[in-house]
């Protein structure tokens, strides 16, 4: 692996699914070619994207990230092989079985906010479902938000007062998908998301010590961090935000 | 591991993602206790399953296995831990990641499936978003069901004329995942499905094989094997059959 530099394919317009592969590549110090922010005339661009997926062999959606002749597939899989190869897993096998069941369980949380403004899917804009999606808002933010925040301050609680992380003794990739998560929450969801500060005071404290790691700050505040905006995961509609 | 038996913990009433587990099991020859399907005086039903997930360190959502003193949740990684130690992957690094890929596409699609029937979330029952989901049904019928079923038979197609398996040379847990969401989606829409037999030949053929093996044949008979219904993540409900 030593002498491989990442090639990320992901949307070049929006954080979505790309972002938590970034923050992993990022925090871990690993040099990547973000294909599709390169111009059309290198390579890049959508077009460049969705040549990569149609000569990959399996190729289907992104992202993807593709290391010498190998290329995979799911930001599950693809977080969790950047994670064991570069130290960023919890010790242990229970360690990486847990960060396996809290990864997945915020990938669950993270289809249901994308839910949340395209309940009738994907194939339809916003402005074809917006009456969906206000019930879809108030159902989401009064059962499903709560019950996936509280869950993850109790992980946090119950790590044997190693806060502020979910998993074992140091940052680990999950902890960076919960930092996301809640970036994206807070931006799509500000109202709400400031009613519920209090409720979570490990996760408040794990965001901070996350935004405050030197790499990751360098990241933020540069051009390869893309803005959250109203084509991704997490979308200011403040008509939904209503919890 | 090899004196272990499994205990499987889901809902006892719905195949749902607990049925991606059994099959795995099962075709592996696995011996495993489905405890939330043992009666409450000998700790399973749905009493069972709440103090299991209750009692697990980081306790979530079903399905959940354990064995010895270790418990993982989330379906993806249990059916991958349980392929990987019992000879249902496909051989090499890229067999494993190419299966981890059309594991998570499949699962990405049993969420969209879920949801043409629960657009507006699991908070709300079917009849509070009827008219919704006839509205995702169409969508799902005309953009994504085609969009998925053409990739899976495409994976097919490609492997090298291994047919009917989607990677390598013999079954993986892969196949057993594909036969269940076909089946499901067999059940909840009928009719659209059958229309989409002659340009699926591939996936038809690998459904038959799966069925047609031995162990599969036994348990697909027996009282172990929990029938769909509207209960589940594949419901019929004739009025979203609109395909």
């Amino acid at each position: 692996m030593s002498h491989l530099v990442y090639e990320l394919y992901y949307w070049p317009m929006i954080p979505g699914r790309g972002e938590f592969v970034r923050l992993v590549l990022e925090d871990a110090d690993q040099p990547y070619v973000d294909v599709a922010r390169l111009p059309e005339a290198e390579g890049g661009g959508i077009a460049g994207l969705k040549r990569a997926l149609a000569e990959a062999p399996l190729g289907f959606a992104p992202p993807m990230l593709k290391f010498g002749q190998q290329a995979i597939s799911q930001t599950l899989q693809i977080c969790h092989f950047l994670a064991k190869h570069h130290g960023r897993l919890p010790a242990g096998a229970s360690g990486e079985y847990d960060a396996q069941h809290l990864a997945g369980s915020l990938y669950d949380f993270v289809v249901e906010i994308h839910n949340v403004h395209h309940p009738l899917g994907a194939a339809l804009y916003y402005e074809e479902q917006k009456a969906e999606a206000a019930r879809a808002a108030a159902a989401f933010a009064e059962h499903r938000l709560p019950k996936y925040l509280s869950f993850f301050e109790r992980c946090i609680e119950q790590n044997g007062g190693r806060e502020p992380w979910l998993l074992g003794t140091d940052l680990s990739y999950v902890d960076l998908w919960l930092f996301q998560v809640i970036e994206g929450l807070r931006y799509a969801f500000p109202k709400t998301m400031s009613k519920r500060t209090e409720s979570t005071p490990k996760i408040v404290a794990a965001n901070e010590a996350v935004r405050a790691r030197p790499r990751l700050q360098s990241y933020l505040a540069s051009e390869r961090r893309i803005p959250f905006n109203e084509h991704g995961l997490f979308r200011h509609y403040p008509e939904l935000d209503v919890g």
